[in-house]
């Protein structure tokens, strides 16, 4: 934990929000993994004096199914301490009015239940892996073009990930497709967008400072919630790669081996 | 035919060029249909002193069937006659020992006959169609990030084009894909590319100042022949859209009605 500020930081914490892949697990077969001492280090939070959310750009599974494989692999998580794209996206959705064209996974389409899907006046993306066919893409497009003022949203921004069989595209590499396709800017709803992390904040009702950010992914975990005005800690886990540490743009307040770590030194640092 | 230049550059004009679709043929059921007074144009250019080539960024079908379905419409060309993407990047493969993984139609591959594809070290897309898959995607994907050096050719940069049964998306939109996925820039290999209207100009003899490009794309025939240095002109058939005429970067040398009127304004101003 080489980074100034830390310390102090750590002192006048509030609360703590947790990525969760490649912070609490590794995804692979069936529900993947925990990384060692995670479970632990979720349990000792709880314990604290601190605040916990959970901040996730899962879009493969509904929160409840999502919650159910965390909970197998240990980890004492609610349903309702989990932000996640969909949920936040059905939120603006309903705010402005707007009936979505989905091109999702089919996992996470029941968290759109409630929304009016006939006629759509706009479209919404999220990581649909198979569902990116070339048909299916047309589709998507054709509802775009086919609008006066098109909005395209996109649950997250992500280039890639990587599963057991290999390196999969994410979801932001077919928003970029749209966006130039359509001549337009997509609406990010997920992290890195500081709506997203600021709903996390409004929830545990903390200012931006007195909040910390932990994650694995440098621009969209830890950049993304500096701009927030959130401090903003990397893992050495999950999609962690060692050029982080010297990233053009971004800096994390500070780097660490693993959840546990980084929430040893925290809690030491309040005693 | 309103704008300036116009009559001068006819007179001191010593090769045309013209672009395909949209411009002697709209593309639909079987080969299509050849746009009115287009065939008698073209066969009026022949029969003057200018030189005649053909640029197109058909990438569906090799030079050979490409031709002979222009020859089932009537039209009097010959293969050496015609520049497209895919002979152009197998010369730039072999320039610079390049062994393509290839993402492109299964019609186009034979022009890649000649050329290694063994343990690739680069990646080649052209418009794929339903070959865009997400699994070809990601295998285009992994051979890229695999390079030290990734290299991406893209055989054109359309965003989209009309079928008979709507809207398809180009290969443009999965160029940025990956693009973004692989934080690199393609290299563009056709149309608007400026070496590749070189090509065509070469083979003339000519130079830029002395040809004139007709197409129906303002942006890819009328602004990438310009920028290499020729006049353009736009023809209002093909995707020619009426906003065209106030575009905000690409303003045509001249905008007739089709190609048969181009032709006719060309010679009679050579008189």
């Amino acid at each position: 934990m080489a980074a100034a500020g830390w310390p102090g930081c750590a002192r006048s914490l509030r609360g703590v929000v947790l990525d969760m892949c490649g912070v609490l697990y590794d995804s692979g077969e069936g529900d993947g993994v925990a990384i060692p001492g995670s479970v632990e280090a979720v349990k000792k939070l709880k314990e604290s004096d601190l605040q916990l959310r959970f901040c996730t750009n899962e879009t493969q599974a509904t929160r409840e199914k999502f919650v159910a494989k965390l909970q197998r692999l240990g980890f004492d998580i609610s349903v309702s301490e989990v932000f996640s794209p969909a949920p936040a996206a059905v939120s603006v959705l309903k705010e402005r009015a707007l009936r979505p064209h989905l091109l999702v996974y089919d996992g996470v389409i029941p968290e759109f239940d409630s929304v009016d899907k006939t006629n759509p006046n706009c479209v919404v993306i999220g990581d649909a892996a198979e569902n990116f066919s070339y048909q299916n893409l047309n589709e998507a497009f054709r509802v775009l073009v086919g609008l006066e003022k098109p909005v395209l949203f996109s649950l997250g921004q992500g280039r890639y990930y990587k599963e057991t069989d290999g390196l999969k595209l994410d979801v932001g590499v077919y928003m970029k497709a749209l966006e130039y396709a359509c001549d337009l800017k997509a609406e990010v709803i997920g992290k890195p967008s500081p709506t997203f992390f600021q709903s996390a904040l409004n929830d545990m009702g903390l200012q931006p400072h007195e909040a910390l950010m932990i994650g694995d992914d440098l621009v969209n975990d830890v950049g993304g919630a500096q701009h927030c005005g959130m401090k903003g800690v990397q893992v050495r886990t999950g999609k962690y790669r060692p050029s982080d540490e010297r990233h053009p743009t971004v800096t994390a307040d500070g780097t660490v081996d693993n959840l546990a770590q980084a929430v040893d030194m925290i809690l030491s640092q309040r005693r």
